[in-house]
């Protein structure tokens, strides 16, 4: 073990500078856990490449010795599948020293950015030429772009602007045997065969290394309204999106529907975020967005919340006057993560369903859960323009959150089984890493899980990359 | 040879009734040549199954006896890659059968529909529902939306609603073995480890024969202006698209350039079509969408263009006053390619570029074709929002066109050589199939030829899905 280890040690320092390999215990730690200290794991080493050849150089050290490897940005994602698991044979590569702009076609709208920059950054760099990097979500002061692309993120700009994946004109690879494929073509049409991108986008890093990606930009907003409505159910929340959709189109960019007990925590913890239209079960979110600088959007949002109003689809509303009200309706929405976090573990689904089936899932999946777990309340929000639903399960008043927690196995079943039924996913923005593995193997078809060992049997062939993510290790 | 016919024969009929196995030689010649009369090949017999159980029965059949197959669905294709080849040891596929909607979910805006359902009986299927299917060309009427999503299919309104790509929630595919993949999710987000239906989109059969997909709707358009605009070169045309997206957003859904000449040709051979801006280099037909009602679209159209015009971006213009001048402008556009095969072959190239490099790239085109090919004229048109273009070369004025087409390799080498050196791709929307597939090889990198390879050698092993189609049978 330590022979193979020093020469681990000596071939990895040859590849990217001794000052690049960390094994010190107390360095190496926060690369082994992942950021909510629910993962922890052990690492031979933590490598810091500062480019795509050190990156391929490291890999094909890997290759040799038969050394498995943990790809890592920004260290900030919600399933641990950049965490190393506690065998301790693997290596941890950080893309972190990979933060750079390679280009800027402004004539082209695309940015070609290296793998380890953080999403702000990225949205900094789209802003300083005029246009706009949609991708939005709460990490984006620490997530790594590469990180979004292995993941597919989501966030709060995908009823507009898609998933990541929809992102992505090109990307650089470095494949399981260390050698680099440069797909970094910024073409928004390209059918000269396979397209190979779409493999590594969302595959949490267990066919290879994403290194860097060229990006589709837009032009920036620059009219903005923003509203909250307040509603009698989900089926209205529905009925009011497909109503906004069809009077201001693409020009709806966020519909966040939230439950009164979700928003209730959020004030619960941030008492000082406003209350303006109380006393109703649901809530949305609202925004709308143009390009143009002088456009009716606005009036149009208030033209079509009263209508709402009228038809009784909506029950009350506010519309955000300044950028201040708009940053507080908005406050109400980003806080509810945390305040949950403040009162306590939740059990959480990350969900999607066809939106035709939301208020029939919900209603469902209430009276289910309430019989096998009486006075549990719902911390239900989401972004359900896109079906996606973040269904957390709080522990019943009196209860302890880490006593409730033990039913985690029995509200899964719950919700995941009722979600399958509807054709929905157990996993619509989060991706699976560690946590969601089994139930992967639960839910997904044997044809599908067999394609899927197909794909990663041809790509990594001696399964180096990202071992027991997605996949459990030797299954 | 004749036993393995027998035993064919007799399984195929057992598969799909003994009525849908086509082997009389007039009834298999037109499965076995392509629209154009461009590729002409032979087939053991024409298999017409009508389920996806039938699918999976006849490939079941092919992997047993290790017959090629080669799916087909309007056989409308511009590279061959519906045809089979000379050697007459495959059998064809046609979908054509399977022609029915299998879902409708409005509320979701998504329809589930087999693949062989022609294309505009698509779109009338969520036209029927108040909603829109956007994917429009020119071959609409008789394309079957299974080809489509094989070629990854672009036409008119990619750039606001992307490609075929992008239009695709779920499908279906009976895999190189005759298993069934139930991919039929209609979620705008489903993290679930990897996006599989994307290896299958744009594999021109390769992989696997899609069966059925579920395809994602839009709110169908009730604000429409049309326009053309006369341009003093390209890179005019550039800034008109780039300040038409900045003023209105995403509801500018058609932007195709087209140069004198394009119309010129299309004038000849359509004499009532109008002239609405002579005398001038360059064209740019404009088209604005809108989803409300009452939308001021129209005229913020028209705002935009007289400020083109006042900044010396735009040297003329008309709008069209009614949805008959409209479609008139839109005839202009789409007799193009009609006009040039009236006028006689050209040499065509389907070609895209990242949009800050168009206007270099024509420059450089012409000064090499001109040294080379003395008196050449240039059909120049197609959608520059997606940096794609119909780059087709026509014989010089007094020159046969038949003798010109024996400049193709030269012209090809000349093209394709500087679409390459400025990063762009030599088939934007058309595909490999037959005619490039020995392009694609001079011009792929070797490591992304050999991950293609390992692809379809991962999921088609025995390479009976489509052989000879984007890679030139046994390499």
């Amino acid at each position: 073990m330590t022979d193979i280890r020093a020469i681990l040690r000596a071939r990895l320092d040859a590849a990217v500078g001794g000052e690049q390999v960390l094994s010190d215990p107390a360095a190496v730690e926060p690369y082994v856990s992942d950021w909510r200290g629910r993962y922890h794991g052990r690492a031979l080493a933590v490598v810091r490449p500062g480019s795509t050849e050190q990156v391929a150089a490291v890999v094909r050290v890997c290759a040799d010795l038969g050394v498995p490897m943990v790809p890592q940005g920004g260290n900030t994602g919600q399933c641990g599948g950049a965490t190393p698991d506690d065998r301790g044979n693997a290596i941890v590569v950080s893309l972190a020293r990979m933060n750079r702009v390679r280009a800027v076609d402004t004539a082209n709208a695309t940015l070609t950015v290296e793998a380890g920059m953080p999403l702000a950054m990225v949205q900094q760099a789209a802003a300083a030429e005029g246009l706009m990097f949609p991708l939005s979500l709460a990490a984006e002061g620490s997530c790594s772009i590469g990180g979004n692309l292995s993941t597919n993120a989501g966030g709060h700009a995908v009823l507009r602007f898609g998933n990541t994946r929809d992102l992505v004109l090109g990307i650089e690879v470095v494949l399981a045997d260390g050698r680099i494929w440069d797909g970094l073509r910024g073409l928004r049409k390209d059918n000269t065969g396979y397209d190979l991108k779409q493999l590594f986008i969302g595959a949490e890093g267990t066919l290879g290394i994403v290194t860097a990606a060229v990006l589709k930009l837009y032009p920036a907003p620059r009219t903005r309204g923003t509203a909250l409505a307040a509603l009698p159910d989900v089926a209205a929340a529905i009925r009011l999106l497909s109503e906004l959709r069809q009077t201001l189109g693409d020009r709806v960019t966020g519909f966040e529907l939230m439950s009164a007990y979700s928003l209730a925590l959020s004030r619960k913890h941030h008492p000082t975020l406003p209350d303006p239209c109380p006393g109703h079960p649901w809530y949305a979110l609202l925004q709308v967005d143009d390009s143009a600088i002088d456009s009716p959007v606005p009036q149009q949002l208030e033209r079509a919340l009263n209508a709402a109003l009228e038809s009784g689809v909506v029950h009350d509303a506010t519309i955000a006057q300044s950028g201040e009200q708009a940053r507080a309706l908005w406050a109400l929405r980003e806080n509810i993560a945390e305040a949950q976090r403040r009162d306590g573990p939740n059990i959480k689904h990350d969900i999607s369903l066809p939106v035709s089936v939301i208020a029939r899932f919900l209603d469902e999946a209430r009276e289910a859960l309430e019989a096998a777990l009486p006075g549990v309340r719902f911390v239900t929000f989401g972004h359900l323009g896109d079906g996606n639903l973040h269904y957390n399960l709080a522990a019943p008043e009196g209860v302890s959150p880490d006593a409730f927690l033990a039913h985690t196995v029995l509200a899964n079943r719950i919700v995941h089984d009722l979600v399958a039924a509807h054709g929905g996913s157990i996993s619509a923005e989060h991706g699976i890493g560690q946590q969601k593995r089994d139930e992967l193997v639960r839910y997904k078809s044997a044809v599908e899980l067999d394609l899927m060992r197909t794909v990663k049997a041809a790509l990594d062939p001696s399964g180096i990359c990202n071992p027991g993510k997605i996949f459990r290790a030797g299954s």
